[in-house]
């Protein structure tokens, strides 16, 4: 029967995954329910709890050498299907940890009492990853429900500290021994195109994340009987962090665009790109309803093409209700700069470190920490791999894939592409507007679906020519 | 006997006063274990307990027409000595309601545990302005412990809402119907012109406090699938609080210095003022030990002839630990403007919020709101109540007082000023190095025991024109 079936995923495959959706959505749920916020000192045990809730569900479908692999931070949880010798063995990434909930007040449901919105999915980290895991995990359950096995061998990764720069990660790569016998890598994670536009990415961009910290003073001071001949930490930071970047957008800190790679092939295509600018910026409730940026670029290019540098947090002296007179003795930012190919971290924390010691001003300590950093990656979209994914992709969403890249960042990208032998993909199904680090974060159904859809259709390609060769 | 003592504290109160001084320290102690923050919205029951307190310790000491008058804020305590018909009546006016005590970390002990290391006590409030408070209860106790009666009349006011620009101040003041009768109001608060430099002030700086928020848009943003083409909050608040003042150190606000009166004798006088800058730096911390502020100003003519501006707070975005990439969509921070005489709050917003608005992104909403404002005061040194207060403070302290400013604002001043017929002082005894609005705030003994025994001097003073015509 196999030999016969081509590209066409079987018929019992497609109809179980039809009938069982409300199983997928439990199980993803049931793993959204428990706050594994990475960043959090403090989230140890939920961690801890969330990996072992994981491995609980990949036991319970079948799959085999299910293991929690300890780091020296939040550990990886490993499984595989049940071996078949002489099919060809991909891995599947996902990550089952989570951004903080952080702000709390935006939230319209409680972030982590996740809970189905008419045709959406509501609660931290649901998109993002969490979904992502479930469509391998469903994927799984049909195949061996139906044909008992699946139609390729898969190595099930799930880290646990994704979305802190996966810090620990090359801990577990060092003690993997199996990665030379892969024939491919899934990573699962990211976006869509557009809502309803699905897309293979060709890439994504690196991060430099720092922090700033300011003190003039040991002690904050009464503006009453100091103002006017004191300095203040909070002036100092804003006078650093306005001079970062232009009216034009540019981000003056000399030698940052050094090391860009001009892309003129890929940046032709980019105007044709089937993307909604207007959709995109629905999604991003601005109050003035107009995108900002480099001057000299278009969107897509300023997101796909070009670094970017933002502020992401900021604290001085009071902030409570009220006044308080208080000139602060310190103050802190946290900045970020997304990174494009062929940008060095190191380098453009060397870079930023100079400028911002540069601007400070005589009366204040400056301290810059370097917090996270990732290369930027770019993905061929042409090997066999990539081909399959997007026949997948067209075949389950009845629509050609168009070639993206990714804006965020996903270090695991750029760390195991240079390990593997074998070709990448980074395959996502999020719709860009998850609110994936902020409030109300969403996963719609259809977008869950059709996830689930394309993995199941992306291994029965993968094992054609197997089937081919029986 | 009164006839005969001319200017000099008979000898069985100062010798109460010497021999009492432990029960000063436990009331003040007492009343600063009262967590009496009138700016924080949770504070009410500590303030009813508080105005208690006081109530408490006032009618203890034989006080008469002891009463809690309540405004639509925090109530004012008010009280009598027994009256005597024929004596003037002054009015003695000090707050019992404190500063924040944040930041907490900054305590060495805890804020509201207040505590006497080595010759000094440490507390929230317990030099602003609790002790001013004590001074005067110790003084009523002493004179009616040993003489049965104080040398004239006073009329003790002790507000809860100081620290919070007097909201309701005016309330009292319009419901009260002996402003008329007083021969002069002592206002206890405020700082020493040095360590051991007792001063009497000619003037306090007024107050504009606000608060600016920025929203650019709805949620914050992930910087992945945004950086580079959207606003940040925190990119345009960073851009207005940069733009107010110019490296000279001149604030940038046009208009903004147009009112402020030149005083060219009080200026010529600076120089010789018995004011130690290095005690003043030394109170400071500065992490780089050198002042700062408007060029061509001395530090003493900063803090006393110039107004100032100052950033208190910023938030904005992530400030948890780790990093977070998003892009905040609000971004909020606290200022305030030091104001000299003749400027006035309302009109110094006015200029405020025309600057900001026009420094504002066009992206950007941007809202200011007044938060609080009072008037500079000038007061005159040369009425018979101060010229008596200077006689109190060198017969105590054995050394002319300095005829100082203060640099902070007490609107109170202005308010009194503008009702009372009879003249007014501003009499303090704070070190000024007493981190009023800071952690770790401190009253050394030494200015508790001097400020107590100015008050009954002072009150023996203003007692003598009766006296001698007894």
């Amino acid at each position: 029967m196999m030999a016969t079936s081509h590209s066409r995923l079987p018929e019992e495959v497609s109809s179980y995954l039809a009938d069982h959706q409300s199983r997928s959505v439990e199980r993803l749920l049931d793993l959204t329910r428990i706050a594994s916020v990475s960043a959090d000192p403090e989230s140890g045990p939920a961690m801890e709890r969330c990996s072992r809730k994981l491995a609980e569900q990949m036991q319970a479908l079948g799959l085999s050498d299910v293991r929690i692999v300890s780091t020296s931070g939040h550990p990886v949880v490993e499984g595989r299907t049940p071996p078949r010798p002489g099919l060809p063995t991909y891995m599947a990434y996902a990550h089952y940890d989570v951004q903080p909930p952080d702000p709390l007040e935006g939230w319209e449901t409680p972030p982590f009492e996740p809970t189905r919105v008419g045709d959406e999915l509501r609660g931290r980290g649901i998109s993002d990853d969490k979904a992502h895991v479930e469509m391998h995990l469903a994927a799984v359950e049909a195949y061996l429900a139906t044909l008992g096995a699946t139609p390729v061998n898969i190595r099930f990764v799930f880290e646990g500290e994704e979305e802190i720069s996966s810090r620990h990660f090359p801990e577990w790569l060092d003690q993997t021994d199996w990665l030379d016998e892969l024939a491919g890598c899934i990573v699962s994670d990211g976006t869509f195109l557009g809502r309803r536009q699905p897309s293979l990415s060709t890439g994504v961009r690196g991060l430099l994340y720092v922090e700033l910290n300011i003190r003039t003073a040991d002690v904050d001071l009464h503006s009453g009987g100091y103002g006017g001949a004191v300095p203040n930490a909070a002036q100092a930071l804003t006078t650093i962090l306005s001079a970062l970047k232009g009216e034009d957008g540019r981000i003056r800190i000399p030698g940052f665009y050094d090391d860009v790679v001009d892309e003129p092939i890929f940046r032709s295509t980019l105007a044709s790109a089937p993307w909604s600018e207007t959709e995109w910026l629905d999604g991003a409730h601005l109050a003035a309803a107009t995108p900002v940026g480099e001057e000299g670029y278009s969107v897509l290019e300023r997101l796909w093409l070009r670094p970017s540098l933002d502020i992401n947090g900021l604290w001085s002296g009071y902030t409570g209700d009220g006044p308080k007179t208080v000139i602060p003795a310190t103050a802190g930012a946290k900045l970020s700069c997304r990174l494009v190919a062929d940008q060095d971290p190191d380098r453009i924390f060397d870079g930023v470190e100079r400028f911002v010691l540069k601007q400070a001003p005589p009366w204040a300590q400056v301290r810059i920490t370097k917090i996270s950093g990732s290369r930027p990656a770019r993905i061929d979209p042409e090997t066999s791999l990539a081909r399959a994914a997007r026949r997948a992709l067209a075949s389950t969403f009845g629509v050609e894939p168009a070639l993206s890249r990714e804006g965020g960042s996903v270090p695991v990208v750029g760390m195991l592409s240079s390990r593997l032998k074998a070709p990448l993909i980074l395959l996502s199904f999020s719709p860009p507007d998850d609110n994936a680090h902020a409030p109300n974060e969403r996963m719609p159904l259809w977008n869950l679906a059709g996830g689930i859809g394309t993995v199941a259709n992306l291994w029965w390609l993968l094992g054609e020519t197997g089937r081919e060769a029986e």
